[in-house]
Formats: C-alpha cells, sequence, structure tokens
C-alpha cells in the first residue's frame, strides 16, 4: 500500500509527530528531521511551556489518528478557574455549565513522546533528530540540513515537503525571503512576556492547591497562572509586561525586588514556590506572539502546518489543539482529493485559515479577558448566568469558551462571530438590567437569542 | 540657530522632502540620500502612481512647512466620484454636502519636485541623488549606501537616521533583520494588483471626460479610476485580481483578450484609451500591500516614518496626506520636546501608530467599498442621505468620508469609530425603512445620532 510520493516533514514536534502518524497510517513514506535531541530520552524542556491544555478539538485528532486513549491516561481534568485574590481568597469559575465538558493539563513531552513511538511503529517511517533544517529551496523542493553529530549538511530532494517546524518555521522564512509570490506576512508581540515557575509537590508527592483547576492570580498589569503535573507539581507561569508599570521584567533585575514583587501581589503563591529566586533569574522570558501569513503552500510541493502557518498566544489554551485540528482537516482532505496535491494544498487553505485567524484573534482577547476582566463585576455576573444557562439548557446553550473549547464540531470562525454576539448582547444585558425582571429562566434564554441574532443581522447589513 | 544634531533622511520622495525642509525650518543640519535620480531633471513615474488625491491633512502640513500656496496651484480639484456602468451611463456622488469640501487630483512628481526645491533653498540641507542605503546598523547609527555614478559605497554616521524610504524600507528591514527587539511587523497584500493606463488630452490639449470628477468604473471583481492631470490626461488605474475570477492579470495574456475584457466591461473608457494594448503590456502589475510596524524607533537614533512605518493601499486617497500629517504630528512632538529624542520618538509613536493604523484599515475597507458596494441601492441612498444632512446641518453633520478626509482635526482613529458606528446605523435605518416616515431632517439627524451613540455605548460595554 506504499504511495509513491516521498513526504518530509521538519519538525517532531506535537503537530509534526501526529502528521507524520497520520500520514503514515494513510500509507505514504515520511522521514522527519528535527533539530533538537529525541526528547523521549534527553529533558529539552527549557523554554517552551511544560504542560498545555488538551481539550476536544485536539482529542478528535488524536482519535482519528487511535492515540486518544493513551493521552487520555496522562491527562489532568481541570474543571474551571481558580481565581486567587490578593488577599488569598479565592473563588472558583467553571469553564462549563455541562458537567462531562472540561479541559485537561498534559505535558508537551509526554504527548510527544507517545506520538513519536506510535509514528515509529510506522515502518515507512523515518525519524532524524539532531538534524536541524537551514533552508529550503522551494523551487526545486529541496530542503538543506545541518546534521549537529557529524556538522555535515545534507540537502534533501522531496516530492513534499511539509513545515510543522514551530512559530519560528524556517520553510516560513524561506517564503518571505525567496520573494517568488507575494507572501503576506505578520508577527505580532504582546507587550507582554512570560517566564515559567514551579510549585512543587508536598513531602507526600501531592499537588499542594487543587489540581482539578486551572489557577489564575489576575493583577490587571500582571497574572499568573498554574496548570497541575502528574508528579504533584504545578507548573506556574508568570505574564508581566516588559517595561510598563510599576514591575516589569526589565526592572525586576535583584532577587530583592523579585521577592518584593511577589510578596505584595502573589503572597499566597510566593509561599508555594520556594525556587522563585533562582528560577526568576535562570529561566528565560519568552515572548507571546502571534503569526500569520498567506498562502500557506507553494506550488503543489511545500505547505506550512501548525504553529509554522499560525503560532498564537497560548491564553484560549488553543494552540496544541489548533494544531491538531489541522491534522483533522488537511486528513479530510486528503480523502477527498488524494492524489492531486496542489488541489489539497488550496482546498486545505481556503478551509482552514479563516479559521486559525480567527482562534489567533480569540486568544488575543483572552490575554485581556484573563488580565482585566475574569475579577469585574459585569464579566462574574455574566459568567454565572451562563452558568446556568447551560446546566438548564445543556442542549441549547454554548457559551463562546464552550463553542471554541468543547464544540470541536464548530468552526473556530463561527465559534467567534456567534460568541463575540451573544457575549455583546449578554454583557449589554446586564449591564443594563435587562435580566433582573425576569424570573422564567426560558425567557431569559429566549431574550438571548433574539438579542444576540439581531447583533449578527446588524453587523451582515453593515457589511462587518 | 544650526542644531548640533546631523539628522540623516534616507529617500527624497514626498515624506522625506517634506520632512528634510521642515526640519531644516527648524535649523538642523539634514542630509537627504535618494537612491533614484533626480525628477526635476529624469522622468522616473514608471512603477508609482503619477498622480495622487491631496486633501485637507496634507494640506495642513503643507502650510506648516509654508509651501501649500505653491501646492495650491497644480491641484485640480475632484468634486465627486462620478460613476460609469456597463453601458456607459454615468451618475455622480459628490464628496461632501458642503461645496468647499473637495479633494484634489495632484502630480507626484510636481509636488515633489516643489518640496525638493524649497528644502534645497536652506543651506543646511544637502540632498544626495543616485545614492541607495543598502544598509543601516541601526546599534551604531551608520547608514551604508551605494553610488550608482562611482559604484562606490559609503559608511554614514549620523546623530539621528530617519527612514521615509517607503513601502520597501531598508531600515525596516534592519528592524526585521538585526533582531535587536521584539519586533511586530505585517505586510498584507491583496488578491488585487493595479495597472496604469492613459487617457490622452483631445486635440485641443483638453480633457475628453469631467475633470471634476474622481472616475470609477465598478464592476464587482474589477474596478477601474481615473484621475484627471493638468496637461488634460486621465491617468487610469486598472483594479485586478491576480488570478480569480473570468479576467485577471494570470490569463490576459494576449492582446485580444484584453480587448475582449475592456470591451465587455469598460466600452466607453477602452475608446478612450488608445494606447491600451502597448500600456497594458508594458506598464508593470503594481502590488497592493499594507504595511504596519512597531516600534517605529530603535532607541533614540533612528526612526520610521511614512510608507516606511505605514504603507497602505491606495482606495481612501490617503497614502500621501497620512504620511505629511506624520510630518504635521512629528513637528508638534518636536517643538514641544526638542532635545530629548528618545522621548520625542516614544511620544511620536505613542500619539500616531493608533491613528495611521486606523486609516490602513479604512483604506482596506473602502477596496470593497468601491468594488462592491458604490453602485448597490443601499449604499446609493445612504449616500443621497448623507449628503442632504451634510447640506442642511453643514456644522453637525460629517460622514465617515468627510471626518477622514476633510476634518483634519479630527485624529484617524476617532473618525473611523465614530464613523464606522454611524454607517452601520445608517445602513441598518435604511435598510430598515426606519426613516422613511420621518419628513423633518432635524428628526432624522437626531435619530441618526441617538444610534450612533448607542451603537458606541453597546460597543463599549462589549469591551469592542
Amino acid at each position: 500500500m506504499n504511495k509513491k510520493e516521498n513526504i518530509v516533514i521538519i519538525g517532531a514536534g506535537l503537530c509534526g509527530s501526529l502528521l507524520a502518524l497520520r500520514l503514515a497510517q494513510r500509507g505514504y513514506k515520511v522521514t522527519i528531521y528535527e533539530s533538537r535531541p529525541d526528547l523521549r530520552i534527553t529533558d529539552i524542556s527549557a523554554g517552551r511551556s511544560i504542560n498545555l491544555a488538551l481539550s476536544d478539538r485536539g482529542f478528535k485528532a488524536l482519535r482519528l489518528a487511535g492515540v486518544a486513549e493513551k493521552a487520555q491516561k496522562i491527562c489532568i481534568p481541570m474543571y474551571g478557574r481558580l481565581i486567587h485574590d490578593k488577599k488569598g481568597a479565592t473563588f472558583s469559575s467553571n469553564y462549563s455549565g455541562r458537567k462531562e465538558e472540561y479541559i485537561n493539563s498534559i505535558s508537551r513531552g509526554h504527548l510527544n513522546g507517545i506520538l513519536l513511538d506510535e509514528a515509529e511503529q510506522h515502518e515507512n517511517v523515518t525519524i532524524h533528530f539532531n538534524t536541524k533544517c537551514i533552508a529550503v529551496d522551494i523551487e526545486n523542493t529541496i530542503a538543506t540540513f545541518k546534521r549537529y553529530d557529524t556538522k555535515e549538511e545534507v540537502s534533501i530532494n522531496a516530492d513534499i515537503i511539509i513545515g510543522t517546524d514551530g512559530a519560528g518555521s524556517v520553510l516560513r522564512k524561506s517564503y518571505y525571503l525567496e520573494k517568488k509570490f507575494l507572501f503576506s506576512y505578520s508577527q505580532n508581540y504582546l507587550s507582554h512576556g512570560y517566564k515559567e515557575l514551579e510549585i512543587p509537590a508536598n513531602h507526600l508527592g501531592k499537588h499542594q492547591i487543587s489540581k482539578d483547576h486551572l489557577h489564575i492570580w489576575p493583577r490587571g498589569a500582571y497574572m499568573l497562572i498554574a496548570l497541575p503535573n502528574l508528579d504533584g507539581s504545578f507548573t506556574v507561569t508568570l505574564f508581566l509586561s516588559y517595561d510598563e508599570g510599576a514591575y516589569n521584567f526589565n526592572n525586576l533585575t535583584t532577587e530583592e525586588k523579585v521577592t518584593a514583587f511577589f510578596e505584595n501581589e502573589f503572597p499566597d503563591a510566593l509561599a508555594l514556590i520556594p525556587s522563585i529566586k533562582e528560577a526568576f533569574f535562570n529561566n528565560p522570558t519568552g515572548a507571546l506572539g502571534t503569526v500569520k501569513c498567506a498562502p500557506w503552500m507553494y506550488k503543489k510541493n511545500t505547505l506550512l502546518m501548525g504553529d509554522a502557518a499560525h503560532a498564537i498566544v497560548p491564553f484560549y489554551g488553543q494552540g496544541m489543539n489548533a494544531s491538531f485540528e489541522d491534522v483533522t482537516v488537511f486528513d479530510s482532505i486528503l480523502e477527498k482529493y488524494e492524489g492531486d496535491w496542489e488541489l489539497i494544498f488550496k482546498e486545505y487553505q481556503k478551509v482552514r485559515k479563516e479559521d486559525t485567524d480567527a482562534i489567533a484573534d480569540l486568544a488575543i482577547d483572552n490575554f485581556y479577558e484573563m488580565r482585566d476582566h475574569v475579577a469585574n463585576p459585569l464579566f462574574k455576573q455574566k459568567r454565572k448566568l451562563e452558568m446556568d444557562l447551560e446546566k438548564a439548557f445543556p442542549n441549547a446553550y454554548f457559551s463562546k469558551y464552550s463553542m471554541v473549547t468543547f464544540k470541536e464540531d464548530i468552526a473556530y470562525r463561527e465559534a467567534m462571530k456567534k460568541g463575540r454576539a451573544q457575549d455583546k448582547a449578554l454583557l449589554n444585558m446586564v449591564a443594563n438590567h435587562d435580566l433582573e425582571a425576569i424570573t422564567d429562566l426560558n425567557e431569559v434564554l429566549k431574550k438571548i437569542q433574539e438579542e444576540t441574532n439581531e447583533i449578527l443581522i446588524e453587523d451582515k447589513i453593515a457589511g462587518l
């Protein structure tokens, strides 16, 4: 059943390894080149987020490739946000009113290892680690790599090259630099960077705070979050401006300043992070960037996928899910047009790009929502109402968050459009006290649906 | 009164030459380097738009530099759009209900020449033509140039380098490539390109169609426009997709196909363009790109201005006006903080960037409006109503177009926000026949204002 095309995948990260597995299942000969060492035998976590949120769109792709059960076993369900105020008081905010809907904390390395193991079981898959792509000649479909061990350079002529080489994609850079076509491209950074810290397990190896939640310490100009790990620890991430506000990455230059910052702003978290001083200065500060581009393909020979095509900020917990969904969508188009790569690539971008643009924008929206609004009374009231509606009408009401996170059959673009209109309707009705006199929740639902539809119609007439 | 800073300006186009003039007036020693020959003695129009729309924001900057009167003399007023349908019938649509408000067709080369003449009258200004910037070392504020005549390379160490080197800016490229800081950058192309053609003067040297209008032949997927020149000719621009639709740049490969396209779609224009066959194949096809970036400055030594910082598509006729307004805004900040360049650059970007982002977005909106909607009954009805309102309430009603084009004291961002809300209110009221029963125009105005305000309030509550 071996198909004739020789496919090279650049990058054996989450997207590349899942794609390789799926293409191997379809009978293609796949060769993956990865610049890093094999993460199953070497610790290479530095600089990338240690754990991630896996939700329904991601699971759909894992099911397609037959690895969902294995992934499920290493998941820690998080049912909602647990918000910590400055005094250490907490309140929770569920992700959904439907109890079967939750997101999962999962180890990036562990999941990536599972995908590599599965891919490698196919004899038509070869993986080369420590082999960095340094350039792609897109006109001739030749990728040049440097092997870190022997220092030699090798050029590989492939039928198809797919770049799943992440936000700093070398294939994408070739599109930009070779100027063979008009390449629309954007890289946009938030004013904030991030730094990872750790809350270790207690002496019994248990979690010191609720492992059933994603923890948030929202403070306006900055924010701390924590996701649980299987070993009882939490990976904590500080989001902080580079140069604005009283505290920022540029002015937190001494241990005293860092400690004072955490004592003032996150005293309860500080008590749980014994390694704060070393970790703050030893761990790198990461940038928060969004990358969009088009076209994703050049002729019928090269294609960008995953973060290489659409890197997003982490605030919707959708980065990995969006990249996995790429594989689902690509696979369905491959199924339809197998053999005609030019059509496959064009159709893939046509179907997919608007959705990845949407999740990129939603993720930026959520940065501001998590940072500024989760503790705002209007937003809390709206969120509470939405939980009640989802509980009462599990098949009829879906918040924007639920559509994005749990409704894998609604495209991101639809979730964004409908979700934004619904949020606008709700926030305005809550602000204007329009719903307070209504005691029947059926009536409330009806009114929200009417207002949402009206907003969508008005936007449509205005050409928005 | 010579100030000590030695300022290098890269690019002697419209923005660079006006900036040089203004800085010279303030006593700075300015050296301009321009890659092209001196346009006052060599014809270098190829590849760039020959004439442009000059309106109130541009004039404000020209007044500041004392050159408005000279520019006025070479202007041709255009009072509205004259829209040509497929059968050759026309209808006009004024730009404003106030008769003193109109835009002007002006020759790029002629205006640029005036600015260079004025700048050169200052002994503290030196201009080097045929000298192309090939790299900027932003860390050491050294620009390297290649002289086309002697082929020699020279490196210039300046106190301040300002890049007014257009959409393909070399200084901006240095920001991107040197990776000294997180550089947010986007280049986005429309699906359409453009090609310039010409309607010559008649045998008496007169204009063959109304010179008081900007002519538009809107056809959905493509569009032709024409702006008058002083010599009786019109510069005609065809906007057409590269690869979509029945006719596109990729498939118009023979003289027969081009002629058939124009005969079918623009028969009245074709009759006026005798050189169509040669011009179509000899003139270059230009791309329509939008560039945004941030930051515009590096430390206190380099700054991007004009198209180099924010290239926009031509559909609002604001490209030159926005770049000239840069000079107005920069000058006011220079006035305030003279001497502290780091503060000047920061403040300039803080004040200005949101406005240039807004006009970039408005210009893209207008691409779709001009292409798809100008002949749409709903839009025509709205436009007619707006003209009536501007006539009846010259001091109280301003369309989005008027705010952008004629109200130079309203920032672009405000014009966009208020203008979009007002358009949305109007389009929905027209679509819903809300205004038909109201006979008193005062009442109509009041209702529009109320609806507009409501939209702005609802957007604000929704956090938009």
